[in-house]
């Protein structure tokens, strides 16, 4: 099956940008459909040595003008919602050449103008690396679960977040003393606050979401609370209570909304995403016809998400037709938030009171006069401050009872700082 | 995009036959590519009433006649690797006919005959539902990990089978009352031999082993074992020791050759695979570039079945040109086994002995004549039978090796019956 060699463009020569270049290099017929992939341009800031052979590649200081360039397919690995990655993308997709992308924040942000002028000009975009890296979330709701009437995914999306949770619980150090080391150890960026501010794995549920439930992504209807304020004692005491803490990725179908969270939630300690510890990524789906379905694996990295790359690009040679998200462009809409006053979770809510007598009596008259009922209660001994920890886990209650029992106890003239909640996941 | 309906014929109307009936009536558009899907010919061994509206769909005894009638695509869901399936996946191929399959044992035994005539004809050939039912295994290797250097796939692909290990551990049974119990349940055949036989498993391996490392699959390079002979008390003592027992099928890459192996094999307790219980069907992935991905989900029944055979009826749709296995027909080999001696695994070796004194002495010493040294030993007390169950773990050896060692022990006076002997899993 020799046929005519497919033009790369790859925009962006990072860790992953280079490891395509070199398995392109290496194996430039891996598609199945059999012809070869030669990388024909690049573009990235600075010409500096990557260690890559870049003879036969034309340079592009601008990004969009290898995307117009005689190449046959572009690859935009640099990075943003905006800026050069997004005008090169535009400029590709206008000259109806396919795109294949890492770029969660560009599709999160923009995938619905993407997806709109992707089939007016007829070129396809693809963007399996933008999630989990190598283990593949798109494919597996796009063409695994063609027509499925998913119900809900939730997972762990950030591997930074997770490997940080993971070694504060293991090490028994606070957040700041964690982060400052992922960072010393390229785990965590520089500026961190993408990945431990939860937006980065909004990015990447919004875009989920909207394969799962067949619509355009809406980053704005994500609640989004990241891992910042999760307090070494928050982790021990859930962990006493049987559970671990997670920053999980949500989201269901509510009504004709949905509702698409990313926040710190308590998983029972026996449960899969409990036990996905480091840098993993997993994922749930779950869907009317086949249940539950889980996947996991590394979330980042150079060659994982190389490869997911790779497998996008053969995905273009396969030429199979498929609209950009689950629907044609033109029955496309960004979907919607439900409303939150209708959600009912369990609620973990952390005190530290003064060691007195009535406090606990004080404590569950604020949580009946808010309607809200104990599941669990857990006191523990009295710490070196002098406070004294509690924590109770709820019964579902609506989202706006909680906020009012937490008034409540905080209002406590025994309860020395504002309560911590943390949900506890429908998992 | 309305398009012009696709005429889809189905032979075989059992749970997942009837399962797709209703979804495509209940949606013909499922599909992104926009056409509508209509069921207008199906087959099957009695015309007795289902509760299926057949009103616009012609009714063949023969499915062979069904493949060559006007239809644009053949569902095969009669099972079986010879008779009326193979006449009539052949006879659709043979008429250019799009074909999708849930028939696990007719893609291992004939895959490659099949693939050169589906490329011969220029039609496709669709097999997602064949392993691990709604959960996608095949897609996940084909489209998802496109040009990945695997290294080894091994899960459970079996539910049956993991049903009856995980009942037998839950409730303290034998094998034979449980499984009897999964027939009157109906998760088990009248005729079990297939499933825990471990065939049905060996099946689903063969046909990933060839995905995975790209050739055609071949059923005469698996090594198959069945759970008939997994005892309690090998499961009671596995789990001292920190392992479950589980029906394993795996496949890896040894030089020119591959290992494909299906049979009972000790899984740490922490480790996924140990945790995946009751029908679970689940799957570890190793490549060289993404590292270990994980997917688990059920593996069989009539929703989930039916909705793996729908995404590929979607992939006919989308028009993708990909080659059945991984690479064009007429390059495909059938895999080929590596030679068993060069093999090192670690053992689980079971005996029982008789209560004097001297026996471990001489079990050791019959251990050190065969080479095989050992990494834990678990001496549990007197039975009711008088005899003394002894277990003990082995270092890495070779297969001849534990061979050997078993001879070597299973002669000496004091043990009273064969040695049992369980691979540990390398997981």
């Amino acid at each position: 099956m020799t046929q005519k060699a497919w033009r790369v463009g790859v925009a962006g020569l990072g860790v992953v940008g280079a490891n395509l270049v070199r398995f392109l290099a290496e194996q430039p017929t891996f598609a199945p459909a059999g012809a070869a992939l030669v990388v024909t341009g690049v573009s990235a800031r600075s010409r500096r040595d990557r260690g890559l052979d870049l003879t036969n590649a034309a340079w592009f200081d601008d990004p969009s003008a290898l995307a117009r360039s005689s190449i046959d397919v572009f690859v935009e690995l640099i990075g943003g919602a905006e800026g050069p990655a997004r005008q090169a993308v535009e400029a590709a997709l206008e000259a109806g050449k396919p795109v294949v992308t890492a770029n969660k924040a560009l599709i999160a942000a923009h995938g619905l103008e993407l997806a709109r002028l992707a089939e007016a000009r007829g070129a396809s975009l693809h963007y399996e690396a933008a999630v989990m890296g190598g283990t593949p979330a798109v494919k597996t709701l796009r063409e695994g679960l063609t027509g499925e009437a998913v119900r809900s995914v939730s997972g762990i999306l950030n591997g930074t977040c997770n490997f940080i949770l993971s070694e504060m619980e293991r090490t028994d150090r606070d957040f700041a003393d964690v982060l400052a080391e992922a960072q010393r150890l390229g785990y965590a960026e520089a500026d961190p606050a993408t990945d431990v501010g939860g937006f980065d794995a909004g990015h990447k549920i919004a875009i989920l979401s909207a394969l799962a439930f067949g619509g355009a992504p809406n980053l704005a209807a994500a609640e989004i609370e990241g891992i910042e304020a999760v307090q070494l004692v928050d982790i021990r005491l859930a962990k006493d209570l049987g559970y671990r803490i997670k920053l999980i990725a949500s989201a269901e179908r509510d009504g004709a909304g949905v509702v698409i969270r990313v926040n710190p939630a308590l998983i029972p300690l026996a449960h899969p995403l409990a036990q996905a510890g480091g840098a993993l990524n997993a994922l749930f789906i779950e869907g009317d016809r086949v249940g539950r379905i889980y996947v996991q694996g590394p979330g980042a990295g150079g060659p994982p998400t190389a490869a997911a790359v790779a497998a996008d690009l053969a995905d273009v040679l396969a030429g199979a037709r498929r609209p950009v998200f689950q629907k044609a462009a033109s029955e496309l809409q960004r979907q919607v938030a439900s409303d939150r006053a209708g959600r009912r979770d369990k609620a973990f809510i952390r005190l530290m009171v003064l060691d007195r007598p009535g406090v606990i009596a004080a404590v569950s008259e604020a949580l009946a006069k808010a309607e809200v009922s104990i599941d669990s209660f857990l006191q523990k001994p009295v710490e070196d401050s002098g406070h004294v920890p509690i924590v109770l886990v709820t019964h579902p209650a609506s989202a706006t009872a909680i906020d009012d029992a937490i008034d409540h106890i905080g209002a406590l003239e025994a309860v020395v700082e504002r309560p911590r909640r943390i949900r506890l996941a429908k998992v």
